[in-house]
Parts: C-alpha cells; structure tokens; sequence
C-alpha cells in the first residue's frame, strides 16, 4: 500500500466520507453517519478522529482537506463564502482549524455565495473545481443534481454565476407529505418501462411550469387509470422538467455531475428537452476538487 | 324569528358548517370541527344531529342540502362526479342518503370531474352555483383560493373547464418543513408595509415560475437582510404569483370567491399583473348555492 500524505474528507449534512490519500491516489477510505446536522459544535474532531483515527502515525501532523456543510455557520467553523466571479477553489482561501489532537492539521474549502440573484454553496464548488481540472473550456453549463440541485455557469477556470433549485426536497414533501402521496407509491419500482414514459410526460409538461400540472397526479389515478408507480415517476419529471427549462440552448454538452438513476434521468431530461450531457461521477470529482485545492494552498 | 324549512350544510374536510334556512334566509347556525377527515362512514350522521338536533321538530321531515367532501368516495356516501362541461348544480342530480333518524331527508351535491387535463372538484361547484344565480355573464374567470386554490371557466351558467393548484398546501410544506422554514416567521406579522412590498416582488418573479426563486429566500436571508416576515410574505407571493400568470387575458373582471387577507392577496396578485378582479364572500356564495340545487331539485 501506497504511503499515505493526506486525507481528503467530504462533510455534508447528513454524511461524513473520508479517504485516505498518496498523492491523487485512494489508498483506504471510511464513512459515518455523523454529518454536520447531527453534531454540535465540539463533536466534529470527535466524529473525524473515530473515523481516521487508524490512519494515524503517532509522529507526523496529517494535512486534513475538508468540503461541504462542515464549514456552514451552524458547521465546525464557519468558512466565510467567497464571493463571485471566482475560481471555484483559491490558493489561500482554506479556512483553519485550530484541533485539539496535534496528528492533524484541517482546513476547509470556502463555499460560494452569489450576491444577486442571492444564492450560496458549500460542497458543489470542489466538485467542480475537480471537473475544471481536467475538462476546462468543455462545458459552459454544470448541473449538480439532488436535495438542492445547482446549476452552475462555468468560465475557464472561473465560476460565473449560479442557481440553485429545491428540487430534491420538494419531490420529497410532494411524495411523502402531500395530498399526492395517496396516488403514490413510496419508491420505485423495478418495472421501469412504463415509468420512463411517465418520468418523459412529466418533464414535456414540467417544462411549461410544474405547478400548474401537479393536482392532475390525484386526479388521473381518481379517475382514470394513473398507477401508484406512474405517478411517482411523473411527478419526479414535473419537478426536473420545470428546473431543466431554465438551460440555456448551447453548443456544448451540459455536464451532469451525480451518479445513478437521478443522474441518469437528469440525462434523460436534458435529451428530452434537446440537450446534450455528459455524466460524471460526484464522489470522483469531490476527492479530485480536494486534491485541487490542497495543491493550491501549498504552493 | 321565521320558521325553518331546510338546513343547508357544507362539509368539507376539516369543518362542518350548517345553516337552519327560511327561504334563502338564515335564521341560525352552527359549526364543528368535525370534517370529513375525522369520520369514520357511521360517524357522519351522529356528527350531523349533534349540530342540528336542536333544530328539529318530531313530526316533520326537515331537507338537508349538504355539500363538500362529504360526497367523496371516503365520505358519507360517494356522490359520483358529475363530468364538465356542465351547470355547476342541477336538477335531479342530488344524491341521497339514507339516515336512521326520520327527521331528516339528506341530499348531497356532487362535485364535478374534467377528464383532460384530469381535474376534480367538490364544494367549489355549490360556490359558483351561488356566485352565477346573481351574476351569470359578468365573469368568464373564477378564482377560488384555498388549500388546493380552483381556476374555473364560466360561460352562462356552465362550467366549462378548470385547473387546481397546490398553492395554499405547498405554501404549508414550504414555510414549515422545508429548508425555507428556518428563515421565516410562523405566522404573519402585524405590520404589513414592508410584507406589502416583499409580497409584490415575489407576485412578480413567481409570475416567471416560481420554483427558480424559492432557494432565494434562504440565501437572501444568509447574505443580506431580508427579514423572516419578508420571506413568509415574498414566499406567498412567489406560489400565488405562478398560480395567477395562467389566468387568461380577458375584458371581463376576475370573480374571487374568498375573504379576508388570502382573497386580498390574491386581488393584490392579479391587479400587479394587470387583472381586475371582484371578491366574494365564499360563505354566502355557498348558502346561496345550496338554496340554488334545492330550488332545482324541488322543481
């Protein structure tokens, strides 16, 4: 096993994910529940060191390079946001964390915040400095898909503008809290065929306004034939199609950072509506984006 | 005080409201909680009589017009839709229902169903009923909102389409479970200057589509200083202001069937995009429409 010189840590909300790094290269990687929405502020070294704590020499002070919610106000320390136009990970923009266990030395990558429109990020910004670092100028348009979907304006190395999309968390409510969930199951199902059909209908109308085509989930399965499955996957492209309505006809393929099925009817969505995607896999590019900014700030 | 000779009733999910009725004059009423959502099939009568019961004398049997989701396929007894176009009541299409007590002879409206775009109401009919008795061929537009807010197409006396939006419930979702909740105040505040103006700005984004504006609220409050009454309001005005730009164009005034802060919302919304509109007390137009399918079925 390759030596390892430093820890690459991604710190959402609801997730902790730490890998052990020689250069660029993974050599372990460990992950916990312990994301920052269920820490107080003295739980975070804690939370890491259960995690990394086998990764430790007894010797040397370990480089830590954090992304994600761990550096919101309510995080381990704020990391103020650094403010458009900017590069999406800066040489000397680490904020640092002063620890207790002298084996690490952690510093968290600043989120993004727009002034106006009035919009922030803390996490998508590394996972697009991963991207830029090998596909620079291939993409003017980036979407990070999810609770709160992003979809990011891209200049060289700069980021330019941004939008953010509750998306993620309005299918959520919708599914599971509103009146639609009684026309809903609560997952999908294996059978996607006549889902895909359901998730394309829902984005050709999601695309003219989602919410005037929502009701119409409960009112075709009271009258008409509508299937539990079917109104789940139509929901799901109502949602995704009023968001996608808002990218802009381009030459270049939009890049479509995520993985899995909601990448793939992102995908789907964007082919839908006449776009070309190219998906890359998130978890890549955020130990990517890390290494990106570890490099900037040594140098 | 003049004799009763019928009782009408409009039940819907969460009240139940009943009227002893001279004529189309009111000579009492009473109000219970207990909707539609908190009975059981055999708890609908007993919750009636406990309203009524001192209303009634021994020998005659008293007519009940009830309308609402009292008439859904959960409710009392399923009164089936009636499918558009249609009048909004008529003659002989009154379902009725067998009661234990001899006292009263129960009738129930039924609701109205459009099959593309699949759309249903139930109460909303017995409003409009009420509203055109008065005013057939003023409005071509009638607005009622509410939970699940009803855009309804009028032409005389026959309802020939309507769309149902999500607004007053993802109004709910939003200000209480989403993300949005944190930046917010639970309940509207006294001092309505500055909400006037945050409503109006979110009337006016909302009409371009509601869901790019809504992360917005949280980021604003973030970075700059949009206060929690101003986001409760801009919220309302964003989801009321993507609901009112599918209302048509027309000569003819908007009819908004409502009262107090939510009907004046919704003037408020239609006037900042060039609508007139007339509000209506939605209990009235309810009494009135209950005396109308009365009047039609005794004919």
């Amino acid at each position: 096993m390759m030596q390892m010189d430093w820890i690459a840590v991604d710190w959402g909300t609801s997730h902790l994910r730490a890998y052990a790094m020689a250069g660029t290269q993974i050599v372990d990687q460990a992950t916990s529940a312990a994301g920052m929405g269920t820490l107080s502020r003295d739980g975070f070294e804690p939370a890491l060191l259960a995690l990394i704590d086998g990764w430790l020499g007894q010797k040397t002070r370990v480089p830590v390079i954090a992304c994600g919610m761990v550096g919101a106000r309510t995080g381990w320390q704020e990391a103020p946001y650094r403010g458009l136009p900017c590069a999406a990970v800066s040489a000397g923009a680490l904020m640092t964390i002063v620890t207790d266990d002298p084996r690490i030395a952690v510093q968290i990558v600043p989120g993004l915040s727009q002034a106006a429109p009035a919009d922030v990020m803390r996490g998508e910004e590394t996972q697009i400095a991963g991207l830029l670092a090998d596909h620079a100028d291939q993409f003017d348009q980036v979407i990070l898909p999810g609770t709160h979907s992003k979809h990011v304006m891209v200049a060289g190395q700069t980021v330019t503008g941004f939008t953010t999309y509750m998306t993620g968390e309005l299918f959520a409510l919708l599914s599971q809290q509103s009146v639609l969930r009684l026309s809903m199951v609560a997952e999908e199902g294996a059978d996607a065929g006549p889902q895909g059909a359901a998730f394309a209908k829902g984005v050709e109308l999601g695309a003219t306004g989602a919410l005037a085509h929502l009701f119409a989930l409960r009112a075709e399965a009271l009258l008409h034939d509508l299937t539990p499955a079917q109104a789940r996957a139509r929901l799901s492209g109502l949602l995704i199609g009023d968001e996608l309505r808002h990218i802009r006809r381009a030459t270049r393929p939009i890049a479509v950072i995520g993985s899995g099925d909601l990448a793939a009817r992102y995908a789907q969505g964007l082919q839908l509506l006449g776009h070309r995607s190219h998906i890359f896999d998130g978890a890549d590019l955020v130990i990517k984006g890390l290494a990106m900014a570890r490099r900037k700030e040594t140098v």
